[in-house]
């Protein structure tokens, strides 16, 4: 495809207008002022009018329960104890493998829908995940939880076993679109055995790690008083976890030790703001994580806890919340936020070729419709992406090159068929319960 | 207009399926779960097909500075003060009244595009304001700003003789979508005497009043020192203010008194939850103010600060923020969320018989398309519209029964007129700069 006569955020998130963007064999391979010379122009396919048009980096995920989507609406304005124990373990008890696959599928439309080309994902059954994930044509890092209550090595574990088989059928499929991560679901739902397994599988594996950490002050707390005062950011560093690539989701309640531990060891913390607010988590430290170098990524999270996949809307809450929890509005500026819910978001999932616009990077992008009455004036356009477009206003997502997602239409997925079965598979469960 | 076959959210926010509604002569006139008998169905006019949407009372803006638009994108990412000063009064001293005019019609046409009918505005060249809310179809509370920085009382400033004008041409104007309120712009920006007087005249004329109240603790704080420990609600109290309707913007950093005054005086309170956290203000206590049965309402304020006219989003926002901030999950549901976006909003303006869908309720009305991704499953619609849904996804906006926005048309005014205008004249007025 070549992008005609479109504006454009650049790698450096600089605006250009009037550019022209061709992509090949999954990759951006022109970037100008002017159309490719002669016979070149043709050598991209189809040529897409870019008037009107912003060309900007897709969106990356960092956090996410794709499988979810079943519980949208479902389990509402509870205490986060009565929300889990009461409302989402017990449904989550009825959700089959095929059940998975649908939920995941719908999140694939929903975030494509939004111009996210990629999720990081704890849940079980991920070969279903991923199955979805193919089909969409989008990508994912996906990640099977270790749950280990007692005192259990990873070997007395299924999630070992399950890892290995992910690891061989699953690693790199779809022309690398598909991550193996390791995933240690917390501090609070584990054991330092395990944990220390895990990590050494990683390492071993040359896996990177998926954890949360910090999200509630309750888990905060309780981590210091199991394990002598150590915050679960220094528990896990004290079990190696750190020692690989690690995506770090919440960190609500870190502190300034635990800040400068991330910053450090260079561990992807990935926001959820829409979340942490809803279930009263709080608001995560991301001022003073981004003043201390730390990698900050952001994530949509459940289905239960946000309620929708859009990025926009949580690059939006990223800047917001920044700004209204600290009494500071310099902070965060929107280059940070749109960095942020870009390319660190890749970096955290290991793709270091993708998240930004320039020739050779991966032609993970999408085109937002400009023409709207909130982007007028566009005095400061990057401004205007950050607070004042939508979500909705994405009217084109590419992943590799390959489009999944143009105008109301999903080339890759029946959308009716997916909502439908979402919507039949969630009423099966509730009827169940 | 008859909608045929839709879903509803019925007077009391509740969920009915299937139903039609008759619109005529500006009001609902049929609310049904079967089509209007025999030759009663003509009588509505166009039969819109209603599969797949759900009709909802339209939104009322409570709190906007529409002409601001001019400004989106233009003074961001700083402290109040330097945004103020530096930036904000600069470019607002260009501003003239055609300007207004134009700023003024793009946000109503953006407010028409996110679902919303009716804005309550503080500005000046409030003449220009009130001909763009006329043309667009719309509904307006406008109100000039006192500025008493001195010791004039009313009689010695000219927002006197413009309220004297404004009313003569312009209270009820548009059958009544015009309204003409009264508004002190703030406690530090005026004084005892004016507004004394000022609350007089309301009284007199019995008309309501707007005003800004404790947006950032500086403004608090310092009113209780210049005012003997009195906080911005009580000075406005002490001063006859609450004797009449009142819409009080902001109210961030309101005491526990100050929320008892404001719960048995009958005060609205216009939550800004983007402007709040943008500014770096805060959260205000929400929460709070609902359990005290405070009258709690929702504004997008200018666009300096928020930057888009999207209520959904400032609806999602107020419930976000109340839990985040509170570290509670349980508080502010989706009913009262959407309940201050619409009914509570209407009532604000004094428009009683606004703001719900029956029978003999205006016909302010908002369509949702919820065909898309974030939709389903369906499993409870009332939480869908709050937190999974967007703005976007309104596909048509009625005001006194006129439709003024539809499926990416504004059938009463020029979209790209307004645009092209509010882009030049930003350029003209920086240019001047």
């Amino acid at each position: 495809m070549l992008f005609a006569d479109i504006d454009l955020l650049d790698e450096n998130l600089d605006f250009r207008s009037h550019c022209w963007v061709g992509v090949r064999d999954g990759r951006v391979a022109y970037v100008g002022d002017a159309a490719p010379a002669g016979e070149e122009a043709a050598r991209y396919g189809e040529v897409y009018d870019g008037r009107g048009k912003l060309l900007c980096p897709a969106f990356y995920n960092a956090h996410a329960h794709a499988p979810m989507t079943l519980l949208r609406g479902y389990a509402e304005n509870l205490p986060l104890q009565a929300w889990l124990n009461d409302m989402v373990f017990p449904f989550e008890a009825k959700i089959t493998p095929e059940d998975c696959y649908w939920g995941t599928l719908l999140s694939c439309a929903e975030m494509a829908r939004y111009g996210c080309v990629s999720f990081s994902d704890m849940y079980y059954h991920m070969e279903e995940g991923a199955r979805a994930a193919l089909d969409a044509g989008i990508k994912m890092n996906l990640s099977d939880s270790l749950l280990a209550f007692n005192g259990e090595g990873l070997d007395d574990l299924p999630v070992k076993g399950n890892l290995d088989r992910l690891i061989r059928d699953l690693q790199g499929a779809g022309d690398g679109r598909i991550v193996v991560d390791c995933n240690i679901h917390a501090e609070y739902t584990s054991n330092p055995r395990a944990v220390a397994d895990l990590a050494a599988y990683a390492k071993e594996h040359g896996l990177r790690l998926q954890v949360h950490v910090s999200e509630t002050r309750l888990e905060h707390e309780e981590c210091k008083q199991r394990h002598d005062g150590l915050t679960p950011v220094r528990y896990f560093e004290s079990l190696g976890v750190l020692d690989v690539p690690v995506t770090a989701a919440h960190c609500v309640w870190v502190d300034d030790g635990d800040i400068d531990v991330l910053a450090e060891r260079g561990v992807f913390v990935a926001a959820n703001p829409a979340s942490n607010m809803k279930l009263g988590s709080g608001f995560a430290p991301v001022a003073k994580m981004l003043a201390r170098g730390v990698n900050v990524c952001l994530g949509t999270d459940g289905m239960a806890s946000n309620n929708n996949h859009d990025m926009m809307q949580d690059m939006h809450l990223l800047a917001l919340t920044a700004k209204g929890s600290t009494n500071d509005p310099a902070v965060v500026t929107p280059k940070q936020a749109l960095t942020a819910a870009t390319r660190v978001g890749a970096l955290s999932q290991g793709r270091d070729d993708c998240g930004y616009v320039a020739v050779g990077a991966k032609a993970d992008l999408c085109v937002l419709d400009t023409s709207g009455p909130s982007w007028a004036p566009m005095t400061n356009p990057l401004v205007n992406v950050v607070y004042a477009g939508h979500g909705a206003d994405v009217c084109l997502t590419m992943c590799d090159g390959v489009v999944v997602y143009r105008e109301g239409e999903w080339p890759t997925l029946d959308i009716e068929r997916a909502k439908a079965e979402v919507e039949a598979r969630t009423k099966r469960i509730i009827g169940e319960l």
